[in-house]
C-alpha cells in the first residue's frame, strides 16, 4: 500500500518479478485484500495469478509519525508484512511507503542486529564506473564515529553480498584527502576506520562520489541526505535545460528526436528506477525501502535485490563482518 | 602568481578586463616583476600596456600552510597585494591561489569586519533560474548557529549589492522543510533566522539548491564544500557519459557535431568560469578567491565582480545589514 502510485505500481512490479522468476520467488501482497484483489484483476484481467494476498486493514500514510506508527496502526500493511517475516512465513519485506515508518516498524518487529547501535538507510547512486553505496542518508542526522564505522561494515557487507563486489572500497566523505581535513566527526571516524580491517581508502571529497572512487561512502545522515537529494536533482535540472534549449530553437527540429533519445540514455544511467530500492541495514531481517515514486521497474528490481539479500542471509553476513573487520 | 595556470591566465584575464573597461579600472599585477614583465610582453607582443606591475619576491604555493603563510612568506604576492589595499593604493584584491592562504592573509592584513565572528568563503552555483550563493563552502567546518546567521547576512548583502538581487531569499540547508527537521545546528540556526529580519524562506533540501529555490543557501563549511564539489563533478560526469555514448556508436556521426554544440551550451550554464570568483566575506576590505583552474574568462569576470564590490563598498553594506537584519 506504500508509495505515490500504490497499489498499482507495486502490483505491476510484483507481476513482472513473478513473470521473470516465478519458479524461484513467491510474492505476498500485503494490504486491504478487497482493493488488492480487484486491482490485480483489473491489471491482469484474470482471477488467477501466482500472487498471494495477505490482508491488512490499516495503511500508514506519509502524514503518520514514524515513531508512533507501529503503535497507532498495529494492523498496518507494514506491521502485518513484517510479522510474516518474524513468524517465518516470508524471507524479505519491502515497501515504497513512509521511510521513517519502515525503519521504525522494521526495528520494532525484527529487532536490532546484534553489534549494531543504529540501523541505517543508504542510497545506491550511479557513478561513471557503476554504482556507489552512500550511507547514512537520513536515518541518523547527528552521528558518532562508531556509527559511521558500523555503516562502513554494513555497506561493505551489502555491496559484497548482494552486488557481488569483492573487497569493496570504503571512503569517508570529507572535504580533503588528508587525514586531518574534515570536521570533528570525520577526524575521529578516520582513526576508527584506519584501525579496522575494512578496505578503507581514506577521505573522499564530494566530487569523488559520482566519479566512483569508492564502492561505499560513509557519512552522517544529514550530509548523506543532502548528497542524495542534490544528486537526484541533477537529472531533473538537465531535463529542464534540455527543454529550455529546444524551445529556444538551438535545435533543428529534425535533430530533436535523436538528441532526446541519446539524452534519455544518459539520464537512464542516473535513474534510481533501474537500481530498485535500498536495504534498511542493521535490523535482524531483510527490509527494503523503495522510492516513493517507484515505478513497476523499480519495484521489480527491489524484489530481486531483496531476494539476493534473503538467500545470502545478509544479516548474518553483517554479523560475521562486524567480528572480522572491527 | 596564484592558480594552476599562473601567471598566464591571470595576465590574459587582466588584459581582457582592461580592454573592456580600461577607462574605469586600473589593474596591478603583483608578483615577480621580471616574470610578469616578460610574460606580458610575450602575450601582448609589446612593452606598452595599461597594466601596472608591483614586485613581490615570494610566492605562496599550494603546499604552504595557510595559517603560517603570512609569517613564513611576508613578501609573497598575496601579502604585497593586500598591503596595497591596506595602504589605500588599491580597492580590491584577488587571487586564484591557495584559498586558505588568501583567507589567512586577508584576515591578517585587512582585519575582521566589525560584528562578524568568522569570515566565510561561499560559492556561486548556477541554477535553473539564475544563480544561488552557497556559504560557507569550507572556511569553517564546525560552525555554530550564530556563524550561519552571519553567513546569511553576508550572503544577502553580496547578492543584493553585487548581483543586484533585491531582498534575496535565504534558505537554510537541511533535510526537510519542517522546522524540526535537520541536525542540532540547523534546528538552532532556524530559530535565529526566524527571529531576524532576513528574508528567511525556511529549510531547503539538497534538491532545492540547483532548482534555485533560494538566492542564498547557508550551511556549515563541511556540508557546503561537499555540495560544491558534488555539483562541480556533475558537469565532468556528463562530459564523460557523452563521450562514452558517442564511442558506443549511439550517435550517427552526422549528428555528433550538433549534439556536442548544444550539450556544450548546457554545460556552459553550469560552468564556474562564466561566474568568475567568489568573495571572501567578513574581512575589512574586498578580497576575491578564484578557482585554481581559472581561465582568462574567469579571471576577467572576477575582476568585474570585485570592481562592483569595491565601488559599492561591500564591507560597509554588510555592517549596515548586520544592524538592520539582526
Amino acid at each position: 500500500m506504500g508509495g505515490d502510485f500504490a497499489p498499482d505500481n507495486n502490483i505491476k512490479g510484483a507481476l513482472d518479478a513473478v513473470k521473470e522468476r516465478g519458479k524461484y520467488i513467491h510474492i505476498q501482497l500485503v494490504g486491504k485484500a478487497g482493493v488488492l484483489k480487484s486491482k490485480l484483476k483489473e491489471i491482469t484481467g484474470s482471477d488467477e495469478n501466482n500472487i498471494e494476498i495477505v490482508n491488512a486493514d490499516e495503511v500508514i500514510t506519509m502524514d503518520d509519525s514514524p515513531a508512533e506508527s507501529f503503535r497507532s496502526k498495529p494492523h498496518s500493511s507494514m506491521s502485518v508484512g513484517l510479522d510474516l517475516q518474524k513468524s517465518g512465513q516470508s524471507d524479505a519485506f519491502m515497501s515504497a511507503g513512509n521511510t521513517g515508518a519502515i525503519l521504525a516498524n522494521s526495528l520494532f518487529k525484527l529487532g536490532r542486529l546484534e553489534g549494531i547501535s543504529r540501523p541505517t538507510i543508504g542510497s545506491i547512486l550511479p557513478t561513471i564506473r557503476g554504482v556507489t553505496f552512500v550511507l547514512d542518508v537520513g536515518a541518523s542526522v547527528d552521528c558518532k564515529p562508531k556509527h559511521l564505522l558500523e555503516y562502513a561494515v554494513m555497506g561493505s557487507s551489502y555491496m559484497n553480498t548482494v552486488l557481488n563486489i569483492s573487497n569493496p572500497k570504503v571512503g569517508l566523505l570529507g572535504i580533503g584527502e588528508e587525514k586531518s581535513k574534515g570536521n570533528e566527526l570525520t577526524a575521529q571516524t578516520y582513526e576508527l576506520l584506519e584501525k579496522s580491517k575494512i578496505n578503507f581508502i581514506g577521505n573522499i571529497e564530494g566530487g569523488d562520489i559520482l566519479r566512483g572512487k569508492a564502492d561505499v561512502v560513509v557519512c552522517d545522515g544529514f550530509t548523506g541526505n543532502i548528497v542524495l537529494k542534490l544528486s537526484e536533482s541533477f537529472v531533473e535540472i538537465l531535463r529542464y535545460k534540455m527543454k529550455e534549449y529546444s524551445e529556444k530553437g538551438f535545435f533543428k527540429k529534425l535533430w530533436i528526436g535523436s538528441f532526446v533519445g541519446t539524452f534519455k540514455k544518459i539520464l537512464k544511467d542516473f535513474d534510481y528506477q533501474t537500481l530498485g530500492g535500498v536495504p534498511l541495514l542493521g535490523v535482524n531481517g531483510v527490509s527494503f525501502v523503495g522510492h516513493g515514486r517507484s515505478t513497476p521497474l523499480a519495484v521489480k528490481n527491489m524484489i530481486f535485490k531483496s531476494e539476493i539479500a534473503a538467500r545470502k542471509n545478509l544479516p548474518e553476513r553483517i554479523k560475521e563482518n562486524l567480528k572480522k573487520f572491527i
